[in-house]
């Protein structure tokens, strides 16, 4: 241990190699619930490419395992340390090197905040969709280590679609540089997206390529109130089955739509059991929202509420943006699951979801990135209460089971980290986890990149 | 032999195993210039999963190597028989075999043509975006292994955005799922999308879940004319910088204008240096094609002629589709290069090319989806004049390299095959070969998948 640090002391500054227990152990964790985290050793914070590549040439030759880390926002412990392993921080490389309004790329280091990447290219004209919840701290490196989303996917498709290149620091501190600055590019396998998601177990990125596009028009939205989650689920579907491009369409149920109330005073009606929210980004966003809005009343929708300008279709989206946090604030505790189901089946997604509810006699709120299928149901417990948080535990994988029973996927876009990594088998079959843990061998031999993660 | 051709036999019906020499020497090539081909031992025609799975078991029991194909219009000679391989085409597994307007899906066989598909999908409203000037030819699983383009990249992106899931029989004959039917889904490494581009070397793709879009307004286009090629190239670079999302942005250069003219007698203005043509697909094109035309003349265009209705644009869009048969047509024979250059480098990639045919005395077409900065130089030459030839795949050569020094790459949407596995590992470089080599011997530990290719 002596060794480790005085080693990485040798290519690091002094105040980048941390080891007062107190500090390292502010950084074990992310913001899954349920995950266990160990005891850093050390948590570093390079500033460099050089630093990066001195800190995993470091870990190779004395075999310590290295968990990176972006803000720790993560909600699947992919984050989480491990006993005696370098915390890896990327948090300091937060340098946007470039913005290129005609190549439409900006080229930035990995402990860039998402939102001051979207502020800083806006003032180019320009638009880095991928918007997760926790967009205010996340980071770009974050970003692409669990491939996230947000609201922004149903139109403008998840992080892995806006990274175009890579340079990653490999697990023996050797130099990757994948993929290109070019719109186009097929120049052998694409390890670019091989990275994309991987979590932190394939290497270590420290710069990024990524495609931006032109900043849409300030987008107008409506809100409509259902009788039930089942018929807003049925207006998706239409919607969707119409054609219409939304540029968000949001589910929030009763359940969601006063604890945002609760945690904003915002006023959001409480009587209704589900609220839609849909909105357009076109120059002319009016005939598809008359349109959307049409359909919605047709599926049922009690009330059709469209907002006047962008400036109130803005709270509408704060009210969806603060949905996570308002329902952790419902209990002591909670778990945030993420299943993705065709959009097909949403309904009879949600609706068995309220049955598991019941039967375990939690609350479980649900809101949902309703054109995409993506579902974040809540499950709300106090860990206080030993049978409660069995119940919760059980409830969380059984809206799993469901997610796949319906042709779903697990994971939407929150990741398999540790939280879900006895699932990822269940879903991908054995050829394909095969096919994965080959894929991690020939970039991390020795497996000393975030152990325990994924697989 | 004989061996290899009864156990294919035991799993294929008598009439997909071809063994006439004549008829599998028709199998031997795809449309690359100056790569070799050898001789099939057989070429097999299987109609089922299942029977994919005999002959990779086959394969691998006698460790022979085994050659895929979709419909052999590639470009780079990745679909070229090796001396005494099995031919595997999957040109019989032709069926489309859902096309879902809520989930915005198709799942399809490999070999599905590609127009097929696109004119089946706009039956339910929707949209299937790559189309590769052989789209009248080519298939999916050719362009998934290829990772095709074409014009609609400037707007909608290539192959690799619109392939969510695969099946993929690996070199063992085991069956592989890889990837979702979902909106989104990051439940493991991106498996998915390394199997696209891969040309045949890492398994055989059986079965693609196809993301599509909402089809589109009918596009109206523009043709602009330039004194030159330097001043259309600062025309698309401006056109890009002010954040226009133009459907198709094409440049034909002098040559490949008359040549177009030469092959349809359709009549495009000969004294043009440069023809420029870009369309817009959004519900009132108008004012972004008015605004196009003003940037087009500020940065020098002689001529900007709009079209008066979708019919005269797809007159438009005809020309460019035929411009690569129609330059094929100026010489006994033709190297289609495919470089792609960042778009603020593409006029300096344009004239340096045309130094580059002036130094060695042949006639090189341009034409280029430019909007993406993706150039398709067409070296014409005469085989039988030995010295024009070494001329020809001189000037190929400088050209690639050409592109790698402006940032781009050796290939936008052609492949490397056997063309450019030479470049390959110059664009690549030591570590990313040496991963790409790792991640081939994961899928294929014997090499028997389509050798040769890629490296």
């Amino acid at each position: 241990m002596g060794d480790l640090i005085s080693l990485l002391r040798e290519g690091l500054p002094e105040s980048a190699v941390l080891t007062d227990p107190d500090v390292t152990a502010s950084y074990a964790n992310d913001m899954a619930s349920f995950c266990p985290a160990g005891a850093p050793a050390v948590v570093v914070l390079p500033r460099t490419v050089e630093q990066v590549r001195h800190v995993m040439r470091t870990a190779t030759a004395l075999r310590v395992p290295v968990v990176p880390q972006g803000a720790r926002t993560g909600l699947s412990g992919a984050a989480n340390a491990v006993d005696g392993c370098v915390v890896l921080s990327l948090a300091k490389m937060d340098r946007i090197l470039e913005i290129d309004p005609v190549e439409r790329i900006a080229v930035v280091e990995p402990g860039v905040v998402n939102a001051v990447l979207s502020r800083a290219v806006l003032e180019h004209g320009l638009y880095y969709p991928p918007d997760p919840s926790s967009w205010e701290q996340c980071t770009i490196g974050g970003n692409i280590g669990t491939a996230s989303g947000g609201l922004c996917c149903v139109k403008y498709g998840v992080t892995a679609e806006y990274v175009l290149g890579l340079d990653v620091v490999l697990a023996d501190g050797r130099l990757l540089t994948t993929g290109r600055r070019t719109a186009k590019g097929v120049a052998g396998y694409d390890l670019t997206r091989l990275f994309v998601g991987s979590e932190g177990s394939l290497g270590v990125v420290v710069r990024a390529v990524l495609a931006l596009r032109p900043a849409p028009p300030a987008q107008l939205a409506l809100a409509a109130e259902f009788p039930s989650t089942a018929t807003a689920c049925e207006a998706v579907r239409r919607i969707m089955a119409r054609g219409h491009a939304p540029s968000l369409l949001e589910l929030m149920d009763r359940t969601t739509v006063r604890a945002v109330n609760s945690l904003t005073g915002m006023g959001l009606p409480e009587s209704t059991e589900a609220l839609l929210l849909a909105a357009f980004d076109t120059p002319d966003p009016r005939p598809d929202l008359a349109a959307v809005a049409e359909v919605c009343t047709a599926a049922g929708a009690t009330e059709v509420v469209p907002a006047d300008d962008p400036a109130e279709s803005e709270l509408l989206l704060h009210a969806r943006r603060v949905a996570l946090p308002a329902l952790e604030a419902l209990s002591p505790a909670t778990m945030i699951d993420d299943v993705c189901v065709p959009r097909g089946r949403l309904a009879a997604f949600v609706d068995a979801t309220a049955a598991i509810a019941e039967r375990h006699g939690l609350t479980i709120g649900v809101c949902a990135h309703a054109g995409d299928g993506n579902t974040h149901p809540v499950v709300c417990f106090d860990p206080a209460d030993e049978d409660e948080t069995r119940r919760a535990r059980e409830s969380f994988d059984e809206i799993m089971a469901l997610g796949l029973e319906l042709g779903g996927t697990i994971t939407g876009e929150h990741g398999v980290g540790l939280l879900k990594k006895e699932w990822l088998a269940r879903e991908a079959g054995p050829v394909a986890m095969e096919m994965q843990r080959g894929i991690k061998a020939v970039f991390d031999p020795l497996g000393i990149l975030n152990p325990g993660k994924v697989f």
